[in-house]
């Protein structure tokens, strides 16, 4: 086992300008997990689903090499749910809907095939029920990566400030970098939470790509600019399980490493925002993503001579 | 004469949060002559001025080597103003006078020393004003430049289409692109606008950067994550100097040589911000622009091998 998700299995119903779905597979470990299959990367799923969740989805998985020993089934409860609805510019959404459910009282379980884990992916959960996580590894991981949001800092900076001291690898975006840091300047901000642990720290601008801090040095990710952006639901997260996946192919985890990965992450998810949900991932293959890489070459290769 | 540019030579009085000034130099024209005179080419200047302008600043210009003959003196007149006020974030101010004074009446006058030049780089005016500038030159520019803004697109759209219509070049922010476009993409906005005229689109987007089209390619510019912003204003026409002059520089004006121009706008605009107004910029030599590219190329490069 090389990569080690926890996170949310779910189910998500999507309205775009372009159309909408019923309820269809979503959660972060979801789209990690089948990143990370796509790129040729064994990975293992820890999560919790109610008894409505249909053995259809579970099989995606399971065809795919995913393990999800770790997917704990409560029979009586009900999956996690979310629905929203995007914005004609896609860029801001309302959510009409987030039940909980199973996932209120997720105490993760960690089997004994996924111990081994190189990398330990903690997807955006209650920093809590990640520290846990932490403590029930027999070993700790090579490379511990963490994503979290402004809800738990709000809520519960304590004890994320415990988790963040323990992680290799912290996933936010702009506005959380400031508001974790107090600094305005992402470089300041950078730098600050590096000092709370982190050796490197992804900060995330949406369609302005991202940036990667590491020891006085940066890295420019752009995005893949797109014609058109049909749902950008699960784009974050297929960006993650790029960028994680990357990683355990290599089982390299320093600088140079990181930014490639980092653009395998944001190629990835350029695919995933052409569909709904997993939809376009799922039928992406090995062309298509050296050709998307291409792309990015293309995109950021300059040359200057000054003389 | 490799490059002619069109454009505000004003006072400015600016206030940050880190202190403010008196009226000192300002206006596009000028930070656009002095990038280029840094970059070693020869540039002219076509701009007017109040007999309020002092010979000290005149100085600045001719010291350097950019021609003047064009900035037109009305003594009787006073010189365009500018006031503004920075938030304590530096990406949005408060504008607390405006006095265009002989600006108003600007009529552009191109001495027989400069209707030779390669470049016409029309800075934000009146696009009536532009297109009287084409119009006077004997030969059209191999290479003509538009910066223009939403104001133009809401008060004089008609005319700014015109001028858009004989421009190889436009730059513009993202805003103004989907404003222009009726497009929100900025893929979209680029092939609408290229339909209008210009074979070469800019998109600006401050501190996350630029993009480039041409031809259904596109180009990422990074911005520099900078620790520290002291003072935006000249920002963009800086990069727009340092974009024109590079140009100049290669006589070329293909795609290929427009991505690196735009890396060194980029660079030249990095300095501009680490102090009040020209102050930075005038003082920056070749070493100094060396280094900074070096770190665009450290923010960009990758190497990806997916097997």
């Amino acid at each position: 086992m090389k990569l080690l998700v926890v996170g949310s299995v779910a189910f998500d119903a999507i309205e775009t300008p372009f159309g909408k779905t019923d309820k269809i597979l979503g959660g972060a470990a979801t789209y990690i997990g089948i990143t990370s299959s796509i790129l040729g990367v064994k990975s293992g799923i820890v999560s919790v689903v109610g008894g409505d969740f249909p053995q259809e989805y579970l099989d995606k998985f399971t065809n795919r090499d995913v393990n999800i020993e770790g997917i704990e089934i409560v029979k009586e409860g009900k999956t996690f749910f979310w629905a929203g609805k995007y914005h004609n510019d896609l860029n801001t959404r309302d959510t009409l809907a987030t039940e909980v459910n199973v996932l209120e009282n997720f105490d993760p379980k960690i089997p004994d095939s996924m111990q081994d884990a190189e990398i330990l992916l903690l997807g955006n959960l209650h920093p809590g029920v990640q520290l846990s996580v932490l403590e029930k590894m027999n070993q700790r991981p090579k490379l511990v990566i963490l994503d979290t949001m402004n809800f738990w800092m709000d809520s519960a900076m304590d004890i994320l400030k415990d988790m963040i001291a323990k992680t290799d690898v912290i996933s936010i975006n702009d506005e959380e970098a400031r508001q974790l840091s107090g600094e305005y300047s992402l470089v300041k901000a950078a730098k600050k939470i590096h000092t709370m642990g982190p050796e490197y720290v992804i900060i995330k601008k949406g369609e302005h790509g991202a940036l990667l801090f590491h020891d006085n040095k940066v890295f420019a990710i752009p995005a893949l600019p797109l014609e058109e952006v049909f749902d950008p639901t699960g784009a974050g997260d297929t960006f993650a399980g790029g960028f994680a996946a990357y990683l355990a192919k290599k089982s390299k985890f320093d600088f140079e490493t990181m930014k490639s990965a980092l653009i395998v992450g944001s190629a990835m998810a350029s695919f995933t925002v052409e569909k709904f949900g997993t939809e376009r991932i799922e039928e992406v293959n090995e062309a298509d993503i050296s050709k998307r890489l291409e792309q990015f070459k293309e995109l950021t290769t300059f040359n200057v001579e000054l003389q």
